[in-house]
């Protein structure tokens, strides 16, 4: 893990970050990797985490070993976040940019499915209120917003048109991305791109890796680059 | 994660290595943070790694919001734990000990709960069939085993008494160990404890840890010292 220790701990300590989960589990939720080697890399640069999830129903309930949608079955976002967040979670409608310093919301379908609604509307897509609300807000003041795998699906929307971000080198997902108005750029796996106007860093995760250490590479790199700009 | 750099990736590229899930979430399935940096720590080392999972109803299924068992939900641990392998999970029932150099098992209530009882029967405890099966062929074939958080508890029932292990510090924990057979040696979050002539590596973790980078220290050595041990 050794790709981490350009960071420095000591400018890093005491940061404020928030956290946005949307569920447990890469098909229905946040991507448990990617929300966990998230959570580590800031707890090993000193920064105080808090994580966030909506309070609502997610879209589907997967099941991750068919990968067929559990029909009838009904699990609550903030509930599933738990899991990650072992039990230290809060409603995201609780939260208040004034409180943090930055702003990190890990992949995973529930980014697509839960925290907007891309899976299913594609380049029309439109954001949960919520999550619009604080990431708006941090952007306003000028603080940096990390966004991992597809949730820079959402960077348009947040960020308005001409916004710089990377989920890797999907051609369909980037010309959904373009036709929001973003502006896709690609990156290989271990890679992150930084849009230093908007202080929005995105890197691609789980679009592109095939082996949780390269996931890890990436995400540790995106981590050290918002705490950098926080 | 400076940690794991004294890990010979060149020794230990090619080890097999099978980890036992035990569904997903802290409280009645695996440590979701024990799980996944056990996998991207062996993942780090190159080693190839199977998930398994007992495909059984959980004991119970906990809301990690509120702590409280959720009455009339069921949840199937080979399911749930497909949600940590990204669906890469098989049936523990088809493991073969002939197949791995080592076997590693997170921690979580699940292991206390689904993997043994010790949750109800404490020194007591019974351990599934299957998983007593696959750690006793592992053991039997001189193949080290890693027992991670409340997971060592299991250690006497596979090893035989006078196996040597850790889950921290807790008394009462540490006593019921004693009562199975096995010897506790009281360790801090950041160790691991090695029983030699079993081939049985132990590490506290969430037993312990009040941080995920503190847990992730532990369970970097532990896998660093299992695959030394292959």
């Amino acid at each position: 893990m050794s790709e981490n220790e350009n960071i420095s701990g000591a400018d890093a300590a005491g940061k404020k970050v928030a956290v946005i989960l949307s569920g447990c589990g890469v098909y229905d939720g946040s991507e448990i990797y990617e929300a966990v080697i998230t959570l580590l890399c800031l707890d090993q640069n000193k920064a105080q985490v808090q994580c966030f999830a909506p309070n609502v129903d997610q879209l589907h309930v997967v099941n991750h070993l068919t990968g067929q949608v559990a029909e009838g079955e009904s699990r609550n976002v903030l509930v599933e976040a738990a899991r990650i967040a072992r039990g230290e979670v809060q409603e995201l409608s609780s939260a208040n940019a004034d409180d943090f310093d930055a702003l990190i919301i890990p992949g995973g379908f529930g980014a697509a499915k839960n925290l907007s609604d891309f899976a299913i509307k594609g380049a029309g897509l439109t954001v949960n209120p919520e999550v619009l609300a604080l990431t708006k807000a941090m952007h306003k003041a000028a603080k940096p917003v990390g966004l991992v795998c597809i949730a820079p699906v959402m960077s348009a929307a947040i960020f308005g048109e001409g916004v710089e971000c990377t989920i890797g080198n999907d051609p369909d997902t980037a010309a959904a991305i373009g036709e929001t108005g973003g502006v896709h750029v690609d990156t290989n796996v271990q890679e992150i791109h930084v849009d230093e106007d908007n202080k929005l860093v995105t890197t691609s995760a789980y679009m592109l890796a095939g082996r949780v250490s390269d996931a890890a590479m990436g995400i540790g790199k995106l981590v050290s680059k918002v705490l950098e700009l926080a």
